[in-house]
């Protein structure tokens, strides 16, 4: 497998490229549109043909690059079904696997930080969004989060992972570039916790939202096509806290 | 192996650590003193005995993190044979094997950037620190850096791994985390020109020092122990220029 991570540093999030190496068929996980160009031209110079961009939730924070990056290669784009608008062209759930060449990739449905939010799972790895970061997980207050439905998710579904298996986040914002499942059963300070408290600690966060939220939620929606230009502020403010 | 990338964000560097599975044994390239707590903590959650912290060479954008793992962890530094002073344990040159554990780590000679830059060469990976980037290289105008001997040390040595090799380099600005020694053949925008235009290319960059440079040379001859408190800004830029 061709593996590539990749990194937005105005919002330390993380891009990942998977490829198979034989049939050249590619997928990016949470390409940033700020990012397009780069991401091609690594597309390009690797000889890869990018057939599928994976959402792994709505993000908030910054603005996605798959509708950008199906104009202009033909890929197909891909969402949680929960949140899928007509933009995305699969609308993925838990019992989806897509194949990408000989690569084999598992969805697991892992809803909390969003009630949308999807992680990717191939072989020895896992790409998990927001759901679980490393020594740390994503915010459950907005997007129709819930701090319990993201324990039973980590607990349930990500935990349950060989222990051995890499962790790749949606963001880091340490320097880490990744973990393992066993490392983050026994060291991630918050889902180490009992559930009760876990949920009690999420609800002290006190966090502002973050920045870009009103312009990202809605263009995220349509596949990042779709920004400051529709309707205003207020109608943002509705659709980023209504969904 | 265990393996992980960590980043600081600041200075764009990255640091790797590297670790036998069997015997706990590791090794941590390029370690950032500002992350000193961060990479002590990880070495601590994995259960892992620091045996030689390495730096590829005297940079001179960050200070190197090594002195203080040592104080902290009893393990050994080392530095390039040629800029190694009385404080680097280990002073390497290309003849040099390192093993800890199980992993065997080649020390390669790639001086240009600065007289002193090692490569190291691990399995299906090598550490470039600065003498190759990811569609670049470090810069060849100060510490006696010649951009003739970094394009031998590229073409004659690190050009010649196989082509699948990894390369993990010393720092990157554009959120690329990794690339491969054939991709570097053919896509490196510097390194596939001619010696004789890639010398006149380098002699025409004219760019500003680092910021750290005044105390990070004088520093990193030390491992880092010694910064701004020795002697005054006079005595750091003679220490500076003249290596």
């Amino acid at each position: 497998m061709i593996f590539r991570q990749l990194f937005d540093r105005e919002t330390s999030t993380y891009t990942y490229l998977l490829a198979d190496e034989l049939t050249r068929d590619a997928v990016l996980i949470d390409p940033v549109k700020e990012q397009l160009e780069r991401d091609l031209r690594l597309l390009d110079e690797l000889d890869l043909k990018l057939k599928y961009v994976l959402d792994t939730h709505v993000h908030a924070d910054h603005i996605t690059g798959a509708g950008y990056l199906r104009a202009r290669t033909n890929c197909q784009t891909a969402l949680a079904q929960v949140n899928a608008t007509r933009c995305a062209d699969l609308q993925l759930t838990e019992r989806d696997t897509l194949f990408v060449g000989g690569l084999e990739i598992k969805v697991l449905e892992t809803p909390g930080h969003t009630n949308g939010c999807l992680s990717f799972w191939v072989g020895d790895r896992v790409f998990t969004g927001d759901a679980l970061l490393i020594r740390g997980c994503g915010r459950t207050d907005f997007q129709n989060g819930s701090a319990a439905q993201l324990y039973d998710s980590v607990a349930q579904k990500l935990f349950t992972l060989p222990e051995s298996t890499l962790v790749f986040p949606g963001h880091d914002y340490k320097g880490m570039t990744s973990s393992t499942i066993g490392e983050e059963k026994k060291f991630n300070p918050r889902l180490t916790q009992s559930r009760e408290s876990f949920v009690r600690f999420m609800s002290e966060l006190k966090l502002d939202y973050p920045r870009k939220i009103l312009e990202a939620v809605p263009a995220n929606l349509q596949c990042g096509l779709r920004g400051s230009s529709i309707g205003g502020h207020e109608a943002h403010q509705d659709a980023a806290l209504d969904i």
